[in-house]
């Protein structure tokens, strides 16, 4: 009835051209994709299949244990990813090594930003100790990266710990960053408006929505990074006052560090706040 | 038949002279300190009956929705106590007011142990919404002490961050404690030997089991807590070199400190370790 021979014929639904690996990834990421951005609460199967333009019973058939294992195999495949996350080469002052490397997790939190925060926060109906067990593997992982590149493969135990806090307080720092990214400069921080409180250039809250572009999040993600390192090489180095190995540790990072470099940078800043402390010495 | 006139009677039931309220306590005591020793997986209401001297059907009566239920009193029981540990009179130096806190919420840690971990690592099967709204409103009673504390109720973003990344780092410090309490020193953390790594005094991992009684306990707890303290000055100091409003703060808190309190201890420990540092300024 049609007269073009060349017409494309109506085309058969894409998803009987996938092999079986293709599906499950193509699940995988329209999985990922929604759990990323919404709380596990609000996405459903049928979201799901929505998502990845297929029919709910070609998920279940993929994922017979329905939301829960899809949300699980979505986490390991983020788990998998936000572990690449942590690969640095082993050359250079550790601060930027370390600065690399949060770039590369802080982009990943902003991408993957409410399921972030879901997961984290706990109390997720979805949480269980599988889900536990594979956030406690990305900490063991990236805990590991950092002993390596400190060259202290197996740590003393509070050397050990101090990275372990200092993990903890990079997450802590990451929930609350997401969380001021969405709402007004400072409403959820202070009734003070916030240029009483801190002048802009060094605040962490992002601008009123509506004006946040990719320029000012890269800008707000490199404020945030630098501060991190900040906090690293304070926290090791105050471990170092009482631990023997952690003092080896830090004084043989501190001599890769540059007068020009992050280091330097926040030794120099540091010395007017420490000056009214000579008292203490 | 008994001659004697003296002798006690068997005693009737102590649970029928106990009026609503106490009855309610009763069982949460018993629960609280089930809940405190194991995984709230392990512990049934038949336990917290048997604990409390009860029927399990009384249990019922007083908490009708179950473990669930009984759980989130203990659990709510429990963030009270641990809130009331934050209150300190706003006198003396930072650092001491800080570690007399902390040594408070040491003990309680200690004493709530396997509850606390269960708590905090969440994956459990009693876990809601509820359940860690419960522990984030502790979270912000103690950053609010300390900022309360620092003389800054309306603090800059970046001081209120730094004070809840320093509580995150806290916590994560508190259940590793817990967790190498609970093995052979130094085994869960590293194949060398304990000595190899740090002077014993310094160490924050217990003796042998067996060998841990309450005085080697209270002296580790001590190490924690000064090692918390110093941490605190650590992350402060840090974010005042990038925050005008923490600068301030750390600025007039270094001044109330002493040159034989703990900053001035953690100053003097801290010199050897940056001296090597000096190409960076």
């Amino acid at each position: 009835m049609n007269g073009s021979g060349t017409a494309p014929a109506v085309p058969r639904p894409a998803y009987r051209r996938l092999s079986v690996e293709q599906r499950r990834s193509q699940l995988l990421a329209a999985a990922l994709g929604l759990f990323a951005q919404r709380a596990p609460e609000d996405v459903s199967l049928d979201d799901v299949a929505t998502a990845a333009e297929v029919s709910r019973p070609l998920v279940y058939r993929y994922f017979p244990g329905g939301k829960q294992q899809l949300y699980e195999a979505a986490l390991r495949s983020a788990a998998d990813e936000l572990e690449q996350c942590f690969a640095e080469p082993e050359t250079g002052p550790l601060t930027q090594r370390l600065g690399r490397a949060l770039d590369r997790y802080l982009t990943f939190v902003d991408q993957h930003d409410a399921g972030f925060s879901a997961l984290l926060q706990g109390g997720s109906v979805v949480e269980t100790s599988r889900t536990t067990a594979i956030v406690d593997e990305v900490r063991r992982a990236a805990a590991e990266q950092i002993l390596l590149h400190l060259g202290a493969p197996e740590p003393s135990p509070r050397l050990r710990t101090t990275v372990r806090m200092w993990i903890a307080s990079v997450e802590a720092a990451s929930l609350i960053w997401l969380d001021e990214n969405k709402q007004p400069s400072g409403a959820s921080t202070s009734a003070v408006p916030q240029a009483l409180n801190s002048s802009p250039e060094l605040s962490t809250s992002p601008p009123s929505p509506g004006t946040a572009g990719a320029a000012p999040r890269a800008a707000l993600r490199a404020e945030l990074r630098d501060w991190l390192v900040d906090h690293f090489v304070a926290l090791m180095t105050a471990t170092a006052a009482r631990d023997a190995e952690t003092a080896r540790v830090i004084r043989a990072a501190l001599k890769l560090e540059a007068h020009d470099g992050p280091a330097g940078d926040f030794a120099r800043r540091l010395l007017p706040v420490v000056s009214d402390a000579a008292h203490l010495l």
